[in-house]
């Protein structure tokens, strides 16, 4: 959120959230609670929709979720025996509230509510094909596509689960899939694995959540994660799985450790939190400095800076204090005090490091210009050297699985060299953590990574016909 | 609006707009103001599209006009060659932002933009065709339907317009639409003519509008009416007509010159001001009474007031003030005060009635309650007699071609002879316009009258398979 | 409301409001509905205060009455066994929350609240008197020096009533107040009686009210007014009045009649309706015209329209349709389009004007501008002359007792003869009602009039010193 | 902000800013930046007033600053040569618009406004004296005490600074005052120097702010805080100080550093996050425990966790992730759901405490409900031991200088033991820091402290009328 204002950051495409409960529980104000728990995952807008005994009632819009949810909105929406929800994240000029999710849609047997974190590969030839076969879109999201797709198998298929098992069989990259028809909760997940997916369980009623911390959240016990490929189905005759596109272990996307994910979710079996921490003390291994302090860019940098200070032995230290009031009505500072941006809402502790060479931890850099704002903030407060180093490797290659990098463009890793680098953010030392080290850092977890946006090489094939700028065009002619 | 909240009134489904310009003028504010003079036509929400180059961009929200369009929007949605635009009344209940118009939709040849005023009554078959081929709605509108429809015949055809013309030989109904494709503006009527579409001109842009009023407020000159079944096409070579399913003078809903339509349009060539004046006189003739002043239910009940009171020489007099501050938000009084709910609005004139033979006209009688409040508002303030006119037959049938008559339980007339009604009213004598006489009332009007909610007898018969409450329940399991 | 945005007219300043309820009444949604009644007295902004066992809560804003008072706010205020309420008008660029009315304030005896409809001639003398005592002042409204007035009073005197007693031998020009103390609620007339005030019963409990048809609004009856100068007190033990100040008939504002008031109130035993129809039917003597219809601008000038009709013999007719739906939200039309902002708010009736020789009735001209596009739409429509009779005499001078005439430059009568005024608003020829005939207008009205605008001739001295605009600037530096 | 929903901490009064430019810098949003950046000592109202060429405009509202500055507003407030704004903290039930700040009031000399930090405890007696005069009071605050105090005294002075001057003899307790007159910004510390208040420059302008971090949001330069006691006045003349009521080091509320204030002030020449590290140092030290890991309950609780683990050598650990999102329109869990209300906003990292003895840092215990909640949660997450270190002592004495402890049944303190605070949270250990240690964190601070609330002696005597609930209720009778 404050990101997306004042900070550049990559952002995630999106959380989602299920819930089938047997109990009574209240399904609405667990899915509140739960995309809550998920707001790091998407702030630009959200939506619930609730299945009352077959009928699905939405509500979405752009916004927060305790913005766009109020208590009467809450209570409109009712109670029922399923829900769903999902945050989606904000792009500059595209918040447009049509592409809000879960999508409600009617089809031949019925209603489908499906809210989805990730992006296809080949959504513009199957919208293409949909379309000569008489088909119309409401929004520019990969998730109509896929809801035609499973449509469309529905017409020769006995059940929703077998149209959802013979669409995944066109449909190529990213996915983690809540579905809910009229009697069925089905999550979802690509053969890859490349979003994370988990179940929980809380009395007698079923969780699906994008992260664990969503679980914790509402007090429910995690079960297990969504295996990559695997179709998960409740209904009133219990659980049961599809695991027809399971094959070995995935890939699931490194970021989401680095980056994304919060810190108190376990993903694959590996905390995220203690992934960071292993993040820093790698980077302390391949980087070592000489210096006085190790600070970390809140809050994202701050788990890897606790972690290079004990791997390298120099003391940790509170380098900076975040605003906690920053939110999205913020008013910019006009052009000419830009460079106020960073001051309000980051201030530099002299008490910290003043006098002293301070390591200076974050977990990647996309444009630079925020960088070298803070670099700056610390030497006027009374840095003598500034040590910085990045927890992830430099980013070079577009990512086609629900991220937003977007251009080439705006990566600075793609325009210069480290040593440029350095000298354009204004720091006496730079270093990237290792892509070897970076597929070590979520320690025991049961699965491969994806680093295609640091190597170029990706487990599915990119996209055929690549836009200019990754993203279709909003609405073609 | 007031309307929906206080009194009980029928409602029609929309009013329409679209403008195509050549020179300039600007698009967005001419929809803004042209909606605004078509706001009695809906008023749950409504929305704009404009057409950029080909670029469709849309805002569309539940309120009133100024209340969705602040200068804000109007200013985000920008400039254009095109825009449409559409006004939507409200049922309690199912106030569903999805449901808003005007559609926008992706198909194969490009994007089209629809807004739609009127009730298809084949719609049900039509969307079981369509799902069966794998298609997925997102609203309960109709005009999905009319969408896809004419999509599929896009995929046979030349040109939109083509399309729009084979689609007509299986669209059954009521509709008046006006249609955007990235370079065509497109207005058509069903070949009854159930509701009405003018076109106009203002310098070297054209507009269509579901009424005169429209085109007046934003300075256009009224051109002439799309005819029943006619399809006008302007883009750049000019204005055509498609007249393929143009008949003979159809048969247009007479409620729109009783009720619906602005007093200051023209439709059909004839005057709806003039219509309601004559609605009053031709009551005078048959229900004469002896009486010592003629007043009229605000708004709607004054023009037939003023012509009862010129045929029958009883003088015309202010019976009520009206609040003109009533607006949306208006608190509602608490079931124990409904009694309250019409004097909060509506304020007997003593100085007008006191003492006096009242003769009080009203266009229709829905429900009875309202009607009875009136009365006895006009006992308290002294009135000695009051004779009760309505300048409309009894509703005794459904009405399938737009309006919002959903069910026979609510309508005083199906419940009860006229001699009950006089008395759950609690007036002196009643007489109703008889079916002869309303469709007289259209001086010189270019068109005959569906009556059938007065007479049960359809031009377009009724539709096969009917939902319990006519309307379709939001979604079906 | 409207007026304020696209018309010019004249504004009250304010409507005021009281309830003392023995038998649990509820106060605030009495209040509610009455301010309701009462909104077209002020539409800038609104307050209430509730009085709970001597515990006083208020809420004011900016806004019309049911956009400041949502069912939240009024929950809120809660019960109590009195309430006082406010509504004030907007003069541009003054719109001021601190403004709002009702003021609470607390003195050394408790608790006050009180609403104030007028204009005081000495607040520039009596606030610099306080300020010299040490006073210090929070608002611009002259509420406030009579707040500090009777609480100066309060500490020599033995009860609120003996204070307002005291008070008003030193308050000068109009008020018509309604205070509220910790056990009584007092409403209070200036001895010239200027702004209208009455007195209301329903069941046990009391109401004051600047106008009846606010009793009307919430079904209480109609008792008496207060007269000029009257001290009215109502508590546990009852009613009493207090009539040191009453002196003769006082001089009310004949544009109470005219104008400001609504039709279905009753002022001073006159009815303003009846008022009006013979403002119409006095002005069809003083200028008769040969003519074929009679219409009024909408809303103020069709009372007297009618009275002009009938006293004339031409017929009357409907010559504008005004949009119900223009409010305070509305955007404005680009300065290159101003002619249009007349045009979204009223259109002609070509079926009523179209080669007709119209007279046009309205109820005042004030800068003329409005007036000229008035006659541009019916000429437009078809109108081969058009004949105006305004309603009352040219304003020539300044009015300190009230309203909003703030400056003789804005005046057209103050700038041009009639000759020169026809010409500029391009009529056929124009009528005024004269001094002698409009003072005869509220038959039966048991006041004198104040016609100080028309004739420099006022009741009570203007003040000494006059701040060049009138209204003193916001603060004094 | 967050605290006053999920959590139960003690809180600030107020934060308050001051600017006069000398060279045209923009002082509304300074104003605006800087009062961002005091958000943590008031979340429910803010308030802006400038001052352009001796006219003053001001806005309050309820809200934080970036909700009640939206871009219009602060566009309407417009530019001037100087601005004080204000921040004030929420007690449930009395969010009051009237009370919101900066308080502006007119007097005979001319205008001022008026922004204050802290509390008077001879507010009762002052008031009483003033309403003996005739004074009306239009809020409960005791700035309007003080702003009578001054006008009283301005009559007698020559100037405003006098004026000041000669009030601060009546004026007892708390105050850290920015005065804004049409000429001259003041800032007013009270002899104790109970709040902090600092002095900044930047450029040619000079700006007064309750903490430092105000004035680095700005990029303005710390120059020096002002001195107890001490009245600084700016105008076209320079900088002067007034020092009559300066004496010795006063006593600064200790509370500052160990809660109140944002870590990266300075105040006093101290640093905030300092003194918070060097309590958990003494922690450490009065009470030693044998763990495995330090963590601390975000984010008050961090610096003083990091301070104890250095001191105490056990690993400091991140035992916490908060959700950042949790904001002021967050719905609370319904009663049955209380204890959620601490999950939604916290988790506990197994991670980091599974298998582990716990030292857990917090910086009090008001009611200890939230601490035995923390404490649940670690326990579920498999901490083995939890060890409970309280960076303060023991809350057992209200406080009458600012902040809002207001009686004595809710704090825990003073309800039980220390044996049964530890029972009642649920801990194995539980230590307080000692008075004397307290006093010795802020190193190198040039004052003395105020400890009343732990030792009950305090610099001022405390008032002698105590309403019972030490705030007096909101009007009294």
């Amino acid at each position: 959120m404050e990101s997306t204002k004042v900070f550049d950051k990559l952002k995630e495409e999106c959380g989602v959230f299920g819930i089938y409960s047997k109990d009574g529980m209240d399904v609405s104000s667990s899915a509140y609670y739960a995309l809550y728990a998920l707001q790091h995952r998407g702030q630009e807008s959200c939506g619930i929709a609730v299945n009352d005994g077959g009928v699905i009632t939405k509500h979405r819009d752009l916004g927060l979720v305790p913005e766009v949810f109020t208590p009467e909105v809450l209570e409109k929406l009712g109670q029922g025996q399923m829900a769903i929800g999902h945050v989606r994240y904000g792009t500059t000029g595209n918040t447009n509230r049509s592409n809000a999710q879960p999508l409600v849609v009617r089809h031949i047997k019925g209603t489908m509510a499906l809210a989805h974190n990730g992006n296809l590969t080949n959504a513009f030839e199957l919208r293409e094909r949909i379309e000569l076969d008489g088909g119309i879109f409401h929004t520019t999201n990969d998730s109509e596509v896929i809801a035609y797709s499973i449509t469309e198998q529905r017409l020769q298929t006995k059940s929703i689960e077998q149209a959802i098992e013979q669409a995944m069989y066109e449909l190529k990259g990213a996915y983690s899939l809540v579905i809910m028809s009229p009697s069925k909760l089905i999550a979802v997940r690509d053969p890859e694995g490349f979003r994370p997916l988990c179940m929980g369980k809380k009395g007698e009623s079923i969780v699906f959540a994008s992260e664990s911390c969503a679980l914790d959240s509402i007090g429910a016990a995690f079960v297990r994660d969504v295996r990559p490929g695997e179709i998960v189905v409740v209904d009133e005759k219990g659980v049961r799985s599809i695991d027809t596109h399971c094959k070995d272990k995935g890939h699931m996307c490194v970021f989401e450790f680095v980056y994304f994910a919060r810190p108190d979710s376990v993903i694959e079996g590996a905390s995220v939190h203690v992934a960071r921490q292993r993040a820093g003390a790698y980077l302390a291994l391949e980087h070592p400095v000489q210096a006085d302090v190790v600070i970390g860019v809140p809050d994202s940098g701050l788990d890897a800076a606790l972690g290079f200070a004990k791997q390298s032995g120099i003391p940790y230290g509170v380098g900076f204090i975040k605003n906690r009031y920053v939110g999205r009505t913020f008013i910019q500072p006009t052009q000419g005090e830009r460079e106020n941006a960073v001051r309000i809402k980051l201030n530099a502790l002299s008490a910290t490091v003043a006098g002293k060479r301070v390591v200076l931890i974050d977990d990647s850099i996309v444009r630079g210009t925020t960088s070298a704002r803070i670099v700056r903030l610390l030497r006027e407060a009374g840095a003598t050297e500034v040590h910085m180093r990045i927890s992830s490797p430099p980013f070079i290659n577009p990512c086609y699985f629900g991220t937003d990098i977007d251009s080439k463009d705006k990566l600075i890793a793609c325009r210069m060299s480290e040593e440029e680098i350095k000298k354009e953010i204004g720091v006496d030392s730079l270093g990237y953590l290792s892509v070897e080290s970076v597929k070590k850092i979520a320690e025991g977890a049961n699965c491969n990574f994806c680093v295609g946006c640091f190597t170029g090489d990706y487990p599915v094939d990119p996209p055929k016909e690549v836009p200019k700028d990754k993203f279709e065009t909003k609405i073609r002619k």
